[in-house]
Parts: C-alpha cells; sequence; structure tokens
C-alpha cells in the first residue's frame, strides 16, 4: 500500500538482498500486488511481480498501473485487500493524524481478511494503536511498526528484546529529526525562520511543517513508543503537547550560558504522564544528538540509563525496518 | 564460581524479583551450590539453598563455607560441577587475562558435564572463545556472556537480535568506564597520575590498574563482540592495542583545539581489523561520552550508525545481565 519513497526502497532491498535474506533467513518475499495514489495492480501468478519492472515503470510514468502485462490485471484498492493471496500488507501511504486515513481503513481490512500486516505510517497507530492491537490478536495475525518510531534505528525492538528481566520504569527522547535540526541550526545563530528554511531546503522539512514543528509528530511516535514498550493504552488524545514555534534566540543563549541546549523533548514519565515539549537538557546528557539525529533514553529498573541514537528516517532505513518486521512475523508464524 | 559482589547482586535481584520474574517467563531460578575462594556447599536437596541465609552467611563470615546446615554439604570445585543436579553454572570469579584461569577450566568442566554455562568472566572468552564456543556446541549447551561488555548495557543482544535483516560492517566503541573516567578528568586538567588516583580513591580502578590502563580490558570486550556480532574467531593475540599511559595534558588540549576529545576507542574495521587505541574523536560524535559510561556504535549496512551508550559496569547491573541470560537460555531449551 503506497508506493513512495519507502516502498521502492524496499523492493530495491530486496533486489539486492535476495539471496542473502534467503540464505539468513529461509525467506524469499514476493509482491503479489502493488497500490499507488493512481491505482492498484495484482499479479495474475504466484510467481509475483517482476520488481525491477515494478521500479522502472514508477519511474518513467509515476504510477504502478502502467506496469501493465498479462501477468498482471487492475483491480480496486478494496478488492485488492480482500482477494489477492497475499500473507502480508505493507502499509506505506503518507501519515495523516487527522483521521488516519487511508492507512486506518487499509489495515482494518487487512486483519480482517486474515493478513499479517507492517505499517510505517503512524497515523493509524496514532490514533486508535489499542483497538488494532486487539483487532489483530482477535484476528490471530501480526501487526508490526518498526519504522514508524526511528525511522531505521531499532527503537522498538531494543526495548523489547534486549532488556528481558529488567523493568523500564520511564523513557524520554528526542523522536523528530526535523525539529531537531531546526533547534542545531538555531543554537549555531540562525533565527527560527532562518533555520526552518533551511530545513526545508535540505528536504527535511515539508511545505506545510506543522506536523513536525507543532510537536505532532513527535507525539505520535511517543504513543506507540509508550504502547508497545510499557504496555499503555494510550492515543494521541492522552498527550500534551507543544512544539517549537515559540522557542526564540535568546531562549537558546540563556540555556547556553549554563551549559544546557533546548530539545524538543518527548517523555513518559514513572507516573505515566505522556508529554512533548521543549526542554533545556545539558549538553552533555548521551540524549544531546545534533542534526536530524534522534535519540532515546530508557531508564530501567536495574541496567541504569540506557540510550540508542541514530538516523531518525531516511527511505533505505525505513526500508530496513520493514524487513525486520517481515523476518519477525515468519518467526512468529513458524513458532505457532 | 565466585561468590563476590556480582554473583551476591544477582541473589539480591532474584530475592526482589521471584514473583514477577516468575510470572513474565515461568522461571524460578534456585540455586543449588554456591563456590567462593574458601570453598563451596552443595544443596542436598531440590529446593536449592536459602537465598537470604546465604547473603548473611557471606555478610557475616566472609564465605559461603560457613552456611553449614543440615540441608548442604561441603564440597571441591571439581566434584561440584561434575555431580550437581543444576543446569546452569554461572561463572563469575575475577577475569585473569594470562591463562583465563580458574574461569577456563569451570566452563570446560561445566560444558563437558552439559551444563549451560553464563559467565561474565572476560578472561576465558578472550583467550578461547572459538573453541569454547564449538565446545557448548558440541555438547549441546548454551553459552552466554552479556555481562562481559558493557556490564549490564545489553550491547551484545542489540547487535545480535535488533539488527535482522541488516548487516553489521564495522564498530567502534568506549569499553572500559575505568579509562574513560581518567581521560574526562584529564580533560577537566587533571594529569594522568591525578586523574589515576581519583578513579582509585572512587573505586573505579583497581589497585594494580593495569588491565584498564593498558588496554587488556578494552582489547578483550573487543574480542567478544567481534566473535559474537560479526562471526569473527579471534582472540587476545588478534587485537593491536596500546592503552592510556602516554597520553598528556599536551595532547589533550591540542585536540580540543580543534573541537576534537580524546577517548581510548576499540574498533573492528570492515577488513576486520581489531584496534584499540587512543584516538582524538569528534565533541559532538554520539561516541563521545564522558565518566564511566560505555559507548559503542556499529555502522549497519542499511539502517546508517547506531549508538548504544549505558553504565558500563556495576555489580546490580551486571547482575541484570546475568538474569537476561538465563531468560535467554530459558528461551532456547524451550525451544529445541
Amino acid at each position: 500500500m503506497g508506493f513512495g519513497v519507502v516502498n521502492q526502497s524496499l523492493v530495491k532491498l530486496l533486489l539486492s538482498r535476495m539471496d542473502d535474506i534467503y540464505a539468513r533467513y529461509g525467506m524469499k518475499p514476493r509482491i503479489v500486488g502493488v497500490a499507488d495514489s493512481k491505482g492498484s495492480i495484482v499479479s495474475r501468478s504466484m510467481q509475483g511481480l517482476d520488481l525491477k519492472r515494478l521500479l522502472e515503470v514508477k519511474r518513467v510514468y509515476g504510477s504502478v498501473v502502467k506496469y501493465n502485462s498479462n501477468e498482471c490485471k487492475l483491480s480496486s484498492i478494496d478488492e485488492m485487500i480482500e482477494d489477492v493471496d497475499a500473507e502480508v500488507m505493507v502499509e506505506a501511504t503518507p501519515t495523516n493524524l487527522k483521521d488516519g486515513e487511508p492507512g486506518l481503513t487499509h489495515i482494518i481490512n487487512a486483519i480482517r481478511h486474515k493478513k499479517h500486516v507492517v505499517t510505517v505510517n503512524k497515523g493509524p497507530l496514532a490514533l486508535a494503536m489499542p483497538s488494532l492491537i486487539e483487532l489483530a490478536e482477535y484476528n490471530n495475525v501480526v501487526l508490526r511498526f518498526s519504522g514508524t518510531v526511528g525511522g531505521g534505528t531499532p527503537i522498538l525492538e531494543f526495548a523489547k528484546h534486549c532488556l528481558k528481566g529488567d523493568r523500564i520504569l520511564s523513557f524520554r527522547g528526542i523522536l523528530n529529526g526535523t525539529t531537531n535540526y531546526i533547534l542545531s541550526m538555531m543554537e549555531q545563530g540562525l533565527s527560527f525562520n532562518d533555520a526552518l528554511n533551511d530545513a526545508r531546503a535540505k528536504g527535511y522539512a515539508e511545505a506545510d511543517p506543522s506536523l513536525d514543528i507543532d510537536g505532532y509528530d513527535a507525539a505520535a511516535k511517543l504513543v506507540i513508543t509508550a504502547n508497545w514498550v510499557i504496555g499503555m493504552k494510550s492515543t494521541l488524545n492522552d498527550v500534551r503537547f507543544e512544539g517549537i514555534r515559540n522557542i526564540k534566540q535568546e531562549h537558546i543563549l540563556d540555556a547556553k550560558s549554563k551549559g544546557l541546549v533546548i530539545k524538543l523533548i518527548a517523555s513518559c514519565s514513572e507516573d505515566r504522564e505522556l508529554i512533548v515539549k521543549p526542554m533545556a537538557i545539558d549538553k552533555h546528557d548521551p540524549l544531546c544528538v545534533n542534526g536530524t539525529l534522534n535519540a532515546i533514553t530508557f531508564v530501567s529498573e536495574h541496567s541504569g540509563e540506557l540510550t540508542l541514537i541514530g538516523k531518525g528516517a531516511g527511505g533505505i532505513e525505513t526500508a530496513s525496518a520493514i524487513l525486520r518486521d517481515l523476518i519477525e512475523i515468519r518467526e512468529v508464524i513458524s513458532r505457532s
């Protein structure tokens, strides 16, 4: 679902690594249907679609509907989800934090038709994660979403798999790379508007950057992390959040004079309060990363504070998170 | 094996978390034998030893041999490993990087007698990891060693479990907290000797600090990480290493003037060269942590650079790594 940068990167990743993935994980993923904003195509055979041709058609014609060969037929999105003989749907349509659509409908339909789901689309989870997890459990399918938080940085896996026997008490993180880039540039002397324009010029910020700078994106990731890592059942409504629009040079300089740096921090406290807001943190705090990096510190009961830092976005990085999820789904299926 | 700070912390951890561990992992570990430098005791019943009494006896008399009740008998260490009806041996005797003893003999004996092994002792692994892994596979037992690298920070698990589908090309890290503390204090103006004395006073450095400051400890951890994460078959002999004994204030100041900081870096390059040496790194590099913290950056093929930071030592932290290993061994057993 969706054939933008992320799912195209997934196809490239599969092309370059297919033999190795088969050798290491016994898995040979085929793509049997693809939808983009212009329409969708479904393979007629179990061989699946030709991956090189898929990329080429998209590049030349801007849509997969021109794939157009005997091996495949055109289809509506609803038909595709219901009829195609696929095990997993990968949802990578654009994030919408107002009503979660169209991703939310895609995910619900896929789960109802007993398809496992990998989503990198934050919208449906930020708005309805508790009920989607319940729906997946009821239908006995696996729902995974590594790529929604941290891009390729395995933040959710780390918290879930690497701290067995320990307990995560709270966490705090820089979960939005765009705002971190803007704050880093302001630290170097730029005004908020100049830093925002610089982020736009570099492709880090959208034409309408409100999702990033008003804190929505960080709040959505906070919800997903808190639900997955601490077992909360929260949605975007449970987060108190404010963005960085009102940060001025004087705030930054004032913090600097005290050895502090202003960052947009998303946090889940010990008493389960979810907050996104600009905060001044110590410049030596491991969390204090620059540029578009993401970072998160988990406070554990026995192992102390553990910080994970990595790139928070990028096509191939996010595609690698999808591949991780596919491998994990295969492992879960083979155990059950 | 060994009843110093780490294994005593493990007993405390079990005491405080037993019900929770049982509820979450279906596991109720009993301790059926304990050895310290004065001798060893073995439980006569399957109930195992009384954990509170064990700590109390050690605290009051300095050795478990005074446990001395009808429930247990004195035993030699060899007898204990051979005869006791235990599933796992936890090896926590002091690290010896010359010949690995007595830990090496303990581990080999335990594996030969079909006991799984958790070790936090680096010596045997630094000197003989490839053959110990082979011996464990041949005897169909599990050998785990989370606590040997990073203390409670799950460095080895992260690399092994969180990057499925991706490939780690190289890594570099600060794996010795004592030298990092000394370098951090020199950064603040202390001479090498004053910083070393300060580390001694705080209990971070041993009376003979050579293991830390000459790079042996970091080299041992580098060997373990490279073998586990990249599948190398190296030992301490394969590492080129130098410590921080020759670092002077002038080197630190010179680096500082260029925005760099000198750290003792353990690295595994893309062509599998293992090196430990002081290097000047950018002060904004996520790896650049202060005090006794440990940090490691994995360079992955698709997800970019991933950095993990945490405390590198501590009794309860290292005990939490042992508990993780015990849970993982239980999972491996129950799958096979």
